[in-house]
């Protein structure tokens, strides 16, 4: 348990906004036994990478895979007595609607999950799957909500918001309290945000145990709500365009997170697709850590050097979930595997023949490029009749190893280059 | 620390063959700030799954992605005075030669790994990027090993055995320390054999600090080196199949290994591929644990029920490492979506002519599958030339789904069947 220092004017008057360490700790106790004590990792790899001491938090491996559990465990725990029979009632595309389901399913309610129409089989099934029932309503999470919201009134459920509740925000809090004990003079704490429900309730917590800690926020620039927000004074609407991070796909700030955001947060930064893809690769590669891509923010702020860190700073990065949907992962495994020189496609016209493409394959094994798969192009219509394209899709070592392939291809009379989209 | 009580005269007796408490113990000090104290973390998932409390070592957070830099370390560390200033040598096709140029590169020693000719390109690199001087010699690891324990006599390197080495041994013996602090109370811990060294450290320590706990083995059914060495009452060589194991894939178990296996362990089980693929997939999908074929092996081994269990029983599972390579992983993801019955090819005929293909798609999106991909055979020689065989790679939510599309095709009079090898 932590206890504040005397704080000063300027610190108590932030304290107005948040959660208060009494709720968090309260929230800790009600969930022990109910959720995962998740394990803080050292990362010697992200450390060297940054100059810091980088600890990742895995809420991937919390109950339903993501941290969502502990806000609606803590919702619905903590108010058990005012659910009615009917149970309780959520909207969502994805996180929030398993974490409920699971929460519910330990309190021994009812759960009614709403889904936009478009939303994945995977994530219907999985919610099926943790005991909830799931209507898909609203083509966007937006008219889920509000169809949630009405169901809620009509048929006497307990709705649960993912976000803009005081008891939702406390229980994701103390995620911030398992950091200060497993890293008590941790310097910096980088979030992701959507609503703000996960940062408000762990800025709470770490403000009011070590006030000195930084916590950071991170978005996709692709929905920049809580970067806009702070900037505009207020919580507004903004426009959101497609991300892979789409646990923190949010277009509008709580009215509850936001004043914790304001107070609390040092800044919050945005990432790019592509540096989300590359944290979520990076995770997998070398820490064996699965996370979705609002998971991976944080690893991407960090790593685009977004979030400034002094040398030997300790930071802990909330990596917040690892619901990933295969498909999904199968593509961001292929184009790592592109981008990291690894894979190759090479177009090489050759004589028609039986000779041709034993000579070819000759070389490349020579050179130790091995074959993934093998196109012919017959007839193409920019090659004269008595001449082929294959198209090759290569495992090789790196850019130079591509290269030299490339180059014992030539020397030996065959014009390889790069297939579209093949670098 | 963990003081063993007082045992009766068959403990003792088994006693004399482990490598001692007080080694591992001092193993662990040396190892302190070196290597990571690796999080066991509840999985509520395989403890529903097999009525016990299931948890997970996860060794796949260690520093190069498994177990062996224990042991490396160890060794290293542990006779640092005796290594000349030609550094150490060993010889591997994965793990061991990665935990020992990080445990030489800590130490500020230099290291040269032999590898087989045959080892991926991926695990070559691995080991550069580590810091080590790669050699590839020998056509299979023994040949491997042989080169390494003459350079070692030729060069004046140290040779560090993957596993039949008692330092080496106490090392690896530190994770039964860590699974004793963690859960105090363990009744069962399964762990992974190749050569034994691993499980003759664990084995060790549980065995001393807590005799009534039971430690068995896992092997690939492909290679059963140690099952058969308990069997013949000795190391054996054996014959050893391809596996997805293959850091488990040693033939021969140790001489310093065998006699801790033998009156330690309570016995050694075996899984196979499919089994271990079905974990391999299962610490994925469920945990976000990216294991190794090795590491999945505990797993493989709880949930075939080869290895008995009483409800409520405390099991910790020794993920001992998560090298696995991309392309192979992106193998066994898509392999999962088949077999879990969320991807499906089928083959449909129907008529030439520009409405045939919208037709069967607009019914296919009507049913909600998602299709993939799309190949169209034309003039197949069983199909008169009026039709086409179009092939499809559907995702769809499991097996009762695929059915209901499959009906919806034949009401609309599309003969639809399963694609060879598509089910």
């Amino acid at each position: 348990m932590y206890h504040p220092r005397i704080l000063n004017v300027q610190e108590r008057q932030n304290l107005s906004s948040m959660v208060s360490l009494a709720e968090i700790q309260a929230a800790s106790l009600l969930l022990e036994g109910k959720v995962i004590r998740t394990p803080l990792v050292y990362s010697p790899t992200f450390s060297e990478m940054t100059g810091g001491e980088v600890y990742l938090k895995l809420e991937t491996m919390q109950k339903a895979g993501s941290f969502k559990v502990r806000g609606a465990a803590n919702r619905i725990f903590g108010k058990r007595s005012e659910i009615g029979k009917r149970g309780v009632i959520a909207a969502s595309a994805g996180n929030h609607a398993q974490g409920v389901a699971v929460a519910a399913s330990m309190a021994g309610v009812a759960a009614t999950i709403v889904m936009p129409e478009w939303v994945s089989l995977a994530k219907q099934e999985a919610t099926v799957g943790y005991g909830a029932r799931v209507i898909l309503r609203g083509g966007s999470l937006e008219e889920s909500i509000a169809h949630a919201m009405q169901a809620a009134l009509d048929e006497e459920m307990t709705f649960i918001h993912p976000y803009d509740d005081p008891l939702v925000i406390a229980g994701q809090g103390t995620i911030g309290l398992e950091i200060l004990e497993d890293l008590p003079n941790v310097d910096l704490v980088i979030v992701p945000v959507g609503g703000g429900g996960l940062i408000s309730g762990i800025a709470s917590a770490v403000k009011s145990a070590r006030p000195g800690t930084r916590v950071v926020g991170v978005q996709a620039a692709a929905c920049p709500s809580a970067a806009e927000a702070l900037r505009r004074g207020g919580p507004v609407e903004v426009g959101a365009g497609p991300t892979i991070a789409d646990g923190i796909r949010v277009k509008r700030t709580g009215d509850h997170t936001y004043p914790v955001l304001r107070d609390c947060v040092s800044s919050v930064v945005l990432v790019d697709e592509e540096a989300i893809t590359s944290a979520m690769l990076q995770l997998l590669e070398r820490k064996k850590v699965l996370s979705e891509g609002a998971g991976a923010a944080p690893l991407a702020a960090l790593l685009s050097g977004v979030v400034p860190l002094a040398q030997g700073e300790k930071v802990a990065l909330v990596i917040s979930g690892g619901n990933v949907d295969t498909f999904l992962l199968e593509r961001i495994l292929k184009k790592g595997l592109y981008s990291g020189g690894r894979m190759v496609q090479l177009a090489v016209v050759v004589e028609e023949g039986a000779h041709s493409l034993p000579a070819l394959l000759q070389i490349l094994a020579r050179a130790g490029g091995v074959v993934n798969r093998i196109d012919q192009e017959r007839s193409a219509p920019d090659l004269p009749v008595h001449q082929m394209r294959v198209i090759l899709e290569l495992e090789v070592r790196g850019q130079a190893h591509r290269e030299a392939l490339i180059a014992a291809l030539h020397e030996a009379g065959f014009a390889a280059r790069p297939f579209p989209g093949g670098y």
